[in-house]
């Protein structure tokens, strides 16, 4: 009764699973990190109803971890699905599954150094993603990583005008892998930003701080001309600082467990679709 | 004692039900869902003491179905009085019902196609109001249904200089009915914003996602000059994004019983006018 | 240990009660609201630590009530203190009391219509204090007692350069008074605002919207020109729409009553100076 | 495992203690002070994960007492670790350090008036020191400790291009003190801030301050020119408003220790590096 539109319900219907036995076994506290990373975006501001975090599995490079299409705070480690980097899911087992899994597959495949992703609307950043005139460069010490530009993908000249702006098949998928290069982070016009990194404590530190970044980027130009970070103090801070993502998981899990549980005690897992 | 305005308090202080019986009984699930619908846009922030939702009765397309003159946080399934599309309440049993009920009852008669209204005050939105130079439009993905422009209601082209600007008769609400036309969302000059959907729980949907473009769009506006979703992209993004509305509901419901749980233990409900 | 500056000293220090007998009871209802006002004015973010809401004595117009020297949060009914118009404690036996009670007595003692009175630092309130090309006026129907402009009172042209900004004598307090004239609401430069009305509830109110307008005003200041309510219009609507301050009242009182609580539970009563 | 880079490592690493006996012990009162300090600043919005407070030792000014490297609001008495002023770790017995205690060392030896420091990334101030055409003055009176203009530490200026932009080390620390002269206050480029005052109390005030004072000025500055406090009224308002702090703390006190309560309540305190 959900789905009005055809083509789009194709994409969340109950997907044959293509591979139904899950000979590898993920690293229980990597799961466990997992769900934790779902509910620290969701307490930050990161995330919303809407939004995923995935990991590539530490067994398989071939495939990643994924919650199925549920909103993130709600997730538990029985909603973690896994996926081909084809964005086929492994074990679904009729549940739904988010409709741009390719965001996820296509980086992991582009790119082998990635271990984690967040794509998210955090609502600072989609405004820097419609005003190509002000790219988004690193204006603090927290947020090395962004460097001294950010590439912004616009699925309109990708894929033409009239599209729903969703990354919703592999095609697409791989043309934002593209966009994306050797960058961390990539804004996507209208929609919101995709962010990696090499371990799944620092996809949620850096998905964090691109928010902060955007915030204080966008309170600065209205103060006046900008003094950002150079490129050599945007890679000494990102190498140097993010030793640190440890202080900031450890106190985000905290926070974010609590605000979690407090939800999750009213009514039980969320509703299947 | 609240009344000191004669003419204001005609339309608040309890009316004479115009047909006491109710014969046709609503859906269970449908009232649970209106108060649901209260909740969430209290603890989304698109109300707070003021603003409220109304459905169309699911077997009676000639009445719909709105709380009494109360804070939407705090109601019940008992606060819920049902009204004819006059704006006369049916079985509002002596209890006070809101000043502007006549939004909701002149738009279900000119839209036969509209099932949900909420109207609001909400706090992004209102600045886009008074400012008629810079319209609404979508800014991003979740907000397509907003279209590439916005009506604004100014009730002084209407009815002149001096209202108070309510939209407390059927003439005003006719009038308002008429500048939003077949759009989904009509802003409302100084006071706020009325936004109709084909389902109840889409209502909700594009309320919430009104005030985050608004915010959206105001803080790009800051950045340069924004690319604005096409005419296309509106449409297809509306058809295909707004098939995920039951994952919204479904977080946002889940927060908001918490959150109104929480208000009602303190007191009971609210108090009678 | 808290007083390094002998003069700030007097006004803070313990006080010899003018007048030690309380012979005229105040209704306890009133002592109540009071109370609930101090919590909602702090749980909707009017005031923080500091500012403060008094209320005319229901039985002699001559004196006043106000908490003594605390955070608006923590206030219960044993902290009420009554003063009168020139700001002396009646029954403070030895606590300390607000250094700005001046400015409560001497409006009171100029405007006998006013019955209540909240003194505030609120946060989009401060930065039209001290901006005198831009003055606050209502932009939206529940702020139309603003009206079409506010006075803005500048203690440096009563008092000189080299104040401390404060309202510490009742010759500052009556400079205050004259400058907000008939008016319901007076900016302070580099300050806050005082604003005043015939109920308790209606401060309450006001002093909610006062903050809500600034917001809003401020943000369609960034988006273009504005269509301010007229003067016909603020008239209207303040009549009318103040008749239904009772919902935000009741909401409100709910909402503070249960987050007062939360904070009281941990310690009992704020410290004595 | 957190560490990929060996210089950042040495300053986080569990130091051997230069003075493995503590002969001074601190006031009890002090330390506990310290703890809600740490909790304040978290509660407040001055520091999240990141950010730090110290107090000089009551009975040696040589030594000062700050919190191993963990988040603020999760910090109790038995994180507290006392440090020369070389930053040298006394009695961390193993526990990693802040990177940044040279901040605190270095201000105290250079100033021997200052009894406590704080360190932030507060959100409002970090755009202040980004822009130097735009400096942050008082605007409003609980903030007048900030004065008529503010130092800007930009650390390219004095190490060149290329740096963490962190005080990692004595030399860096000298240099910031440097900068800060005589002030309470200066903003580190694209960094954060430092503030210090002769008390604890009134360190935490500060840091408060500063940031509603960096919201304030920004958002008058978007209605048009500002008057800014004099040099006289800054000097009159620091010294007599703050003998106010005591009720900032108190409420401010209560409000943190409920919050950090829950927060420590989940999983007991925070984990070891």
């Amino acid at each position: 009764m959900h789905q009005n539109n055809a083509e789009a319900a194709t994409s969340v219907l109950p997907a044959t699973d293509s591979r139904p036995d899950r000979d590898l076994p993920v690293d229980p506290d990597l799961l466990r990190d997992l769900v934790t990373a779902n509910h620290i975006l969701y307490d930050q501001g990161v995330v919303d109803a809407f939004g995923h975090v995935s990991v590539r599995h530490d067994k398989d490079p071939g495939r990643f971890l994924l919650a199925r299409n549920m909103a993130p705070a709600l997730v538990t480690e029985e909603d973690i699905v896994e996926f081909d980097l084809d964005g086929a899911p492994l074990n679904a087992a009729g549940r739904g599954v988010y409709m741009e899994r390719f965001i996820h597959g296509q980086i992991y495949r582009a790119r082998p150094d990635v271990i984690a992703v967040v794509h998210s609307h955090s609502p600072s950043v989609v405004p820097f993603s419609v005003v190509k005139e002000t790219p988004m460069r690193a204006v603090c010490h927290m947020a090395g990583f962004i460097g001294t530009g950010t590439p912004n993908f616009d699925i309109r000249e990708v894929a033409g005008d009239g599209t729903d702006l969703l990354i919703t098949n592999n095609d697409l998928g791989k043309a934002l892998a593209k966009t994306l290069g050797e960058k961390v982070l990539v804004l996507m016009r209208g929609h919101g930003s995709t962010v990696v990194a090499d371990t799944l404590k620092k996809a949620v530190y850096r998905a964090v701080y691109t928010e902060v970044n955007a915030r204080t980027q966008a309170a600065a130009s209205r103060l006046g001309e900008i003094t950002f970070l150079s490129e050599a103090e945007s890679e000494t801070t990102s190498r140097n600082i993010e030793t640190q993502v440890f202080r900031a998981w450890d106190f985000w899990k905290q926070k974010a467990t609590a605000a979690c549980a407090a939800l999750s005690n009213q009514f039980g897992a969320g509703q299947e679709l």
